[in-house]
């Protein structure tokens, strides 16, 4: 690994499927009356990494085609994903995604939560209208496992006693587990016997806690013009990611004690710059970026094997972009 | 019509199903981090009217015989109800719902987005195990009918021009539409042929309308304690419910401005209150309810013809109890 590696090297097989896969995303949220157009026209100004839709479709490549099914569910995981951004930004209050105004920024809570509601829905919606369950029931599964995850994260604010163990398992809820459908979803519809579903669900699984490591590594000393969202909102609001929980077992006592003040006193949006005036956090990031590493490592072990394709290089590319990401 | 009736007298034919369509919401809300059980045990609280539930048992057992997938969709209804209401108390900043203090005054506005959501998904995956896909299908599109109802409402807030038609379109897809689903999937399970289904809809959708017409009206002239939540909140956040927009087209101009003056100054709370010391708006509710009057007249039209039968007596029951009920 090592090295940078650009967001379009890895999505570059699937570029023109992705183009479909936003169409679809765009008449999934054409709503019926013209006055909700702009608000959900806001929805699709959000063009993010589109990292599950491309694992989706990959791994349909790399397994033995795409079939329309891929695209649907390319569609599904992004509004999914997209709903969940809303209601998240709702919740920890952030101002900027993506370089654009947050959806509750602009139109308030009310209409934010209603719109996140909207999306779930009609992604739902279409993943019934697929001729078999699977996407239905997974899906349904997952979007219950995101949420408990959520609450559990918000349960441990200020809990300097939160393990890794528990940390682990709070973002393989909220985070990873979407990336093992987008995984297990492309192997299903490309026709994929069960073992291999399971192998692609747990690439993507590994792939999505890296991303959530990096994501929460980024959070403390990403730029952030670059990463395109308000950052130290994590710390700011009592949130104790894996940088932070590495760091604190080597503090004394009295300097766990002076953590804990900063961690509960003055401007959430200010705290963690003043916790890294005091302390230095090098040393909890670097263990937080070999704990990724590794999480990418299992992903690499789940692809040895598979037959060689141009597809299977990308998502080996794409475990090398989530580890050096900027952004 | 006329005459009070208890919700009793609506649900006695079909109390242990409701019984079981409880314990079906309790199993489907347990969740496997017994941190999350006492949140989710808070919702279990909120036991409301069920008369979503009980429309679609009593149409069950009026049209053929109730079958396993109706106590199943009946737990759905619920579901996706009390979803939507800790969804609403988060956009009205309720305080007091059915007497309990409602979720987010508990928990705050993070966790109930994220517990809305959940049940939400809880609903869904329990509709897509159904043995078809009707119920999964029809009320994904109800969901997102729901939210598109409320959005509106929202965009439509201070605007004195909001026209009747609008308004009605508005209940219709936030309120009533749910209400159809539940007499057309009642119909549905109990092998009812289309046109049956589709008179059921009619039936639960004229019901629903007369149901939120008559709850705008409690908001106005109800007592918080018989209620069982905070009233004059519609005003309050510039809703104008149908006795407001009544009201309205009796003003003079110079009226007018005062109506409009009050309705966006001072505390919210007191809005309402301060209104009615100026304003006599019986004739708005009195006009409210000849309306909902007319809707349930069109809901027993509906059931014309039918096989007689205790349930469908009860269904006519249920009209009666909507129009009179005081909470």
């Amino acid at each position: 690994m090592g090295g940078s590696t650009a967001l379009e090297d890895v999505t570059a097989l699937v570029r023109a499927e992705l183009v479909q896969v936003n169409r679809l995303v765009e008449e999934a949220l054409m709503p019926e009356r013209s006055e909700l157009r702009a608000l959900l026209g806001h929805v699709s100004g959000f063009r993010g990494k589109q990292l599950r839709p491309a694992l989706c479709l990959l791994v349909g490549k790399a397994l033995g085609g795409l079939r329309p099914a891929h695209l649907k569910v390319g569609a599904i995981l992004e509004m999914i994903h997209s709903a969940t951004l809303i209601h998240d930004d709702i919740l920890d209050g952030a101002l900027v995604r993506r370089n654009l105004a947050s959806l509750h920024s602009v139109y308030g809570h009310e209409v934010s939560v209603l719109i996140g509601d909207y999306i779930y829905a009609r992604a739902f919606q279409m993943s019934v209208e697929l001729p078999d369950t699977r996407c239905s029931r997974l899906l349904a599964e997952i979007t219950r496992i995101v949420c408990q995850g959520e609450v559990t994260q918000i349960l441990h604010r200020y809990d300097l006693d939160m393990s890794e163990n528990l940390y682990l398992e709070v973002i393989g809820e909220k985070t990873a587990s979407l990336y093992g459908a987008a995984g297990e979803l492309g192997a299903a519809y490309a026709g994929g016997e069960e073992g291999l579903c399971s192998r692609m669900r747990d690439f993507g699984y590994q792939l999505g806690l890296a991303f959530q490591i990096i994501d929460d590594c980024l959070d403390v000393e990403g730029e952030e013009s670059i990463v395109g969202k308000s950052l130290g909102t994590d710390f700011g609001k009592g949130k104790l990611t894996l940088p932070f929980l590495y760091f604190l077992r080597s503090l004394s006592a009295a300097e766990r004690a002076e953590f804990d003040r900063i961690l509960r006193e003055g401007n959430p949006a200010e705290r963690q710059r003043v916790l890294m005036e005091r302390f230095d956090l090098s040393e909890g990031l670097a263990y937080a970026h070999r704990a990724a590493d590794a999480c990418l490592k299992r992903a690499l072990g789940r692809l040895e094997g598979l037959p060689p394709s141009e597809e299977l290089e990308a998502l080996r590319t794409m475990t090398d972009f989530v580890l050096n990401r900027r952004r």
